[in-house]
Order: C-alpha cells, then sequence, then structure tokens
C-alpha cells in the first residue's frame, strides 16, 4: 500500500522498530498521528506552569483512537481476515470504519437500539460500514461481538484487541521527540483507561530505549460522575456530559492502576462544570476546540493547581483525545438563544460593538 | 509566540521567504497546514492515474481558511490591531475566531438573521467570537463589515483581504515538497475563487525559485447550480448542496480566470449527484471524509475520465478543501432510516452479516 505524502508516512512506518510488526504487516495509513503538540501561551504564563496540550483530534477521524486502529486492521490483515467487527456508538467505530474503508475490508458496528443518536454514527455511516443495532444494551452489543468474533473468521476491533494498545502508545513517543524527553507530568482523560495505560507503555519503552532520559508522573482525570479509578469500585449507572468518558467499569483499569502506582501519580475526579469551563477556556484563550471529555485532562490540571499541587515551572502535557467538531452541539449550549438582529447599519452594528454588555 | 511542537511550525516559519512577513510579525501559529497529501490507492488503479487527494480537513479549524487566516490576522495584530471582523456564517469564520483566540483579538461576526442553522456556527461560538446578526442578507452584512472596517481601528478579515491568498498559496509549496515537482494536473472546487487564485501563485512562485520543475493544469470544478465561472455570467441564485461553493459571483473571479488561462487549465460543472457521489466513494474507498464542496475536486475528475478527457498515468491531485465533520448530516441522508432492531443473539446477527442484503 503506497503512502507517499509530505505529512510523512503513518505511525507504523515511523515506529516499526517498537511495534508488533514484521515484512507481512502492510503499510497501512491514513497519515495518522504526528497531531501537534501546542504550546498553551497564555494559560503557561497564567498558571506558571510550561503548559502543552496534545491535540489528537488533527487525526484522520478526529480523534487518538485512529492510532490503535490502523495497527489493529493492518494485524487483521497480515492474519487474512477480510471483516472487522466492533461493539461502539463513537469514535471507536469511526475508526474501525475508516481505516476498514481504506483497506477494502468489510466493518459491522453493532449498537444497541433505541435512544441512539444517529448522529455520532454519521462518520462510521459515511466510511460505509453495516451498522446492526439490536435488542438489547451496549454490553449485550460487546457479548455478541466477542461470541461471533471468537468463532468466525472475523477480527474483533473493540478495546480487547491488544494491537490497539500498542498502537496508542506512540502518542507518548511523539511527546519525547517533540519535547526531547518526557514532560514532568502527562496529564491524560480516564474513560476505558486503555489510553493511559497505552501511554505509560511508550514512556517506559522509550525510556528503556534511551529516547527519553525520565518518565513523567501520570494523571489521570476521571468525570466525577463516572470515576470508578478514583473511587476505587465499578460505577455502576455512570453519568457525565463527557460522554467519551462515560464508562463505570473500565476495560483496561489494571493497566491504568499500574501507571499510576509505578509513575508516582495520581487519579483525580472533576465536575461536569470544571470539564465545561475547561473546554471554553482551551477554545477561547488558545484556539483548539476539543470534545468535552478532552477537557478532562487540562480541567484536572486547573483543580490540582488551585490547591496548590503542582510545582511551579513544571512541564505539563494535556491530552486531548478527540476533535470538537465531533460534539458541536455542546458548543452551543453556552449560548441562550440566537442573537437578536439589529438593523443593517453601520451605526447599529457600532453601537453593538461598542457597548460594554457583549 | 512560542510554537514548539512535533508537527513542526506553522506556514508562516516554514515559507517565510515567500511570504509578506518580517521581523515584527509575530509566529502566530496553530500548526496550520502540513496536511496530508493521500495516494488514493484504489481510484488511481481503477482510473489508470497517479490520483493523490490533498486532504486540508486536517487544518486546526477542519478547513483549508487557516491557511490564509493566520497570515491575516498575523498582519492584523503587526499593525497594531486588536480587532478583526468578517461576514461569514461558515468556515471564514471559524478560522477567524481561532486564531483570534490564539492571538487575544477580539473577533466580530456580523451574519444575516432569519434562517440561519446556528450549527454552522458553533465553530465560531465556541472560540469566542462575537456574533451580531443583522436585518439584511449576506451582501449587506458584507457591505457594512467593509464600511466599518475602512473608517475604524477593526481590521477586515473576509476574502479581500490580500493576506489571505498569500497564506493559502502555501498548499501548493506543500505538494510540490511532497512530490518534488507540481502534479500534472491540480483539480480544485471553486466557490469564491480565491484558493484557485491561491495555488497558482504558489505554483509559478516556487516554479520561478527553482523548487518545481514544471506547472501544473488548473481544472477548477464548480457544482451544476452555481456555475458563474463556467457559464461566464452572474448567477442570480446559486444552489447547490456544496453549501461552501454556492456562490454566483465570485470574489476572486479574475485571478480563477487568470489561472486556467495561463495554465492550459479548464472550468467544468459537476452536479449535485456527481458530487455526492465522489464524496461517498473517497470516504468508502479510500477512507476519506470530506465535506461535500471538496469532492467537486475528484467528481470533476471522474467526469472528465468518464469523457476519456484525461492522459492515463497522469499525476492528478485533487484538493479537498473541508473536514466531513463540518456537515455531518449529509451523511446521514444516504441511510435510509435507524436499521431495524434484532434479537441479541449471535444467530439473529449473524443472519444478517452473511445474508446478501447488507
Amino acid at each position: 500500500m503506497n503512502a507517499i505524502g509530505n505529512r510523512q508516512a503513518g505511525i507504523i512506518e515511523r515506529y516499526r522498530e517498537f511495534l508488533p510488526v514484521n515484512e507481512r504487516t502492510p503499510h497501512l495509513s491514513l497519515h495518522e498521528g504526528n497531531t501537534p503538540l501546542i504550546y498553551a501561551d497564555r494559560l503557561s504564563k497564567e498558571l506558571g506552569l510550561n503548559l502543552y496540550v496534545k491535540y489528537e483530534g488533527l487525526n484522520p477521524t478526529g480523534s487518538f483512537k485512529d492510532r490503535g486502529m490502523v495497527m489493529a486492521v493492518a494485524k487483521a490483515i497480515e492474519e487474512g481476515s477480510n471483516t472487522i467487527m466492533c461493539a461502539s456508538t463513537g469514535n471507536t467505530s469511526a475508526a474501525a470504519a475508516a481505516y476498514a474503508a481504506r483497506a477494502g475490508l468489510r466493518c459491522i458496528v453493532l449498537i444497541p437500539s433505541g435512544n441512539i443518536a444517529l448522529g455520532k454514527l454519521a462518520q462510521a455511516i459515511a466510511y460505509g460500514a453495516e451498522v446492526i443495532a439490536i435488542d438489547g444494551n451496549f454490553d449485550e452489543a460487546l457479548r455478541i461481538v466477542r461470541e461471533i468474533t471468537a468463532t468466525h473468521p472475523i477480527t474483533l476491533v473493540n478495546s480487547v484487541n491488544p494491537y490497539r494498545i500498542e498502537g496508542q502508545k506512540t502518542a507518548a513517543f511523539e511527546i519525547c521527540d517533540a519535547l526531547g524527553s518526557a514532560p514532568d507530568i502527562l496529564a491524560i482523560p480516564v474513560g476505558n483507561a486503555g489510553n493511559i495505560t497505552a501511554y505509560w507503555k511508550g514512556f517506559k519503552e522509550y525510556h528503556q530505549a534511551g529516547k527519553s532520559g525520565k518518565l513523567p508522573h501520570m494523571y489521570g482525570f476521571q468525570a466525577a460522575g463516572a470515576a470508578p479509578l478514583v473511587k476505587g469500585e465499578t460505577v455502576e449507572h455512570p453519568e457525565t456530559v463527557a460522554t467519551a468518558i462515560r464508562i463505570g467499569n473500565p476495560a483496561s483499569k489494571e493497566g491504568a492502576i499500574a501507571a499510576v502506582r509505578e509513575s508516582d501519580g495520581l487519579f483525580e475526579a472533576v465536575t461536569d462544570e470544571e470539564i465545561l469551563e475547561a473546554y471554553r477556556l482551551l477554545a477561547r484563550s488558545e484556539g483548539v476546540f476539543c470534545e468535552p471529555a478532552s477537557a478532562a485532562s487540562l480541567a484536572g490540571v486547573l483543580k490540582l493547581h488551585k490547591a496548590g499541587n503542582l510545582a511551579a515551572g513544571s512541564t505539563v502535557v494535556c491530552v486531548l483525545t478527540g476533535n470538537g467538531l465531533k460534539d458541536p452541539n455542546i458548543a452551543l449550549k453556552t449560548v441562550a438563544a440566537e442573537p437578536k438582529a439589529v438593523p443593517a447599519t453601520q451605526e447599529a452594528v457600532m453601537q453593538i460593538i461598542e457597548s460594554a454588555g457583549m
């Protein structure tokens, strides 16, 4: 598969020495990875930190999931599969469908019926995924996917697929490559906990290979209404505006707990209000528009800073997992109503601009 | 302004020798540009071409407008302005608002009242733009913006701002850098015609500087219901599903006409059906999800190919101007209805998967 381009090859080609890749693994790519590490000018000054955001929303399908999915789909092809399958109503299905389209595989997405906002599936549908709804909830959908993929020549690409974490760890490599070493603190939203597990694996491997002189402290932030790792117990009915991390029983909790323990890190909860405040702040003072769940990382940093728990001058990287365009309606909720129209004259418009009220 | 990052600096830093930049121009950046040039595997084989897509949807706000806007806002700052203003209900307002937020400027967006889908303004609102609606249409909004910016210390950032084209031309540089020279054909959607003008300027400058051994033929594609450059006359009531190019009287028509004439290129119209077919094809067979308007470039190439008007083996680059996430509802319209739910059993789901009906 050809992948010439000025934005360089994707993660499989760039980091193949660190990935489970061999000569039979196809060079699958949509130019994922190599996302911007943006220095947060104003927030850094305000907080007395060296604060960066790793903007994963500029991956091909708009989230970090592309890194793991390109790896999972490439391995599926290598193993002779021609169909992939997942249970997902969000970013996972978008990434799966895109790489399946790129590679010419079938992609089957299982969803619970009823109350599904079809809008969340718009991407998967655009990429040609075949969507099947079942009379059941998400857990049942995942169970059926596991059963079918265990007994048919169909590859499971939900997060239990081990190649997902292998691909996702490349974001840690990129941060080290950009900064010269790992940051002091890596702040990351934690839902299903695969991503914090992957970053920690990446930092450790790069450190071991001599590519980073140090290891970061891993700070995992959960939404207060969906914080099983903060509370130390499963949350039966997780609730939060940050839908991408609304998970009560994370699949990768062991990995996340190990990352925090081994790195002398922490788990902390942030409220929906704190998440939305950080979400607005990122867009309005740095020009970076992310998914609400992404902002949990900055919300956590702001909370720790307020409590005096961050050393001045620390280098902190906040992972922003997805693009704000995935859920634009949240942004609109911050506006009361459509602005009242004024007469079509220079004077009327200038009066609004000059009024302090705006 | 600091802009360290692994995805390298933005366009001002990378191409400063070709841009109207001096020591007082701030290094403004959201890491725009350096977007993927993706080789279209399957379509290349099918059509007998070397077909690439330049996926501008991975710019920071999801469209090519970021390239011009970073330049316009940097120059506004250099000239001492602290407020920018535009009339826009779409991609321009998103880009203006983002760079204003990044730079700490005010951003005023003027829109016509009534029938405005606030959703199209979600990004601008998220980035903190101040939106003012007037009792009037888009042309009146633009007139008021021009009046106000001519008489107040507020900078106009609509496409008449000459720095916009300067920034936008950098996409042509990137294509030459990636391919080693300009392609045989550059296929591009044409609405307001600033982008085709900018690409042609970029190709000529790079050629003159010895950075590309040749110049491309510029192929501009318009929607059939909004094709003033194909018809040679203003279209009073332009209509097309490709809203980003629904323009009846392009601001940069002289530039576009010169680009086509000087490059021995062409203008051609494509129907909404052809645009939507190309839009689906890109997502489903290459894994690239773009705005409907973006797909006009591929739709045009497919039309010319069908008519036997493309030389076999030509290197063709189709510009995809924006991200499909800007208008996800179009993708959903290709699906009849929410899929009918089946029982939550392995058997019921396998029956669907194995049926030819999907």
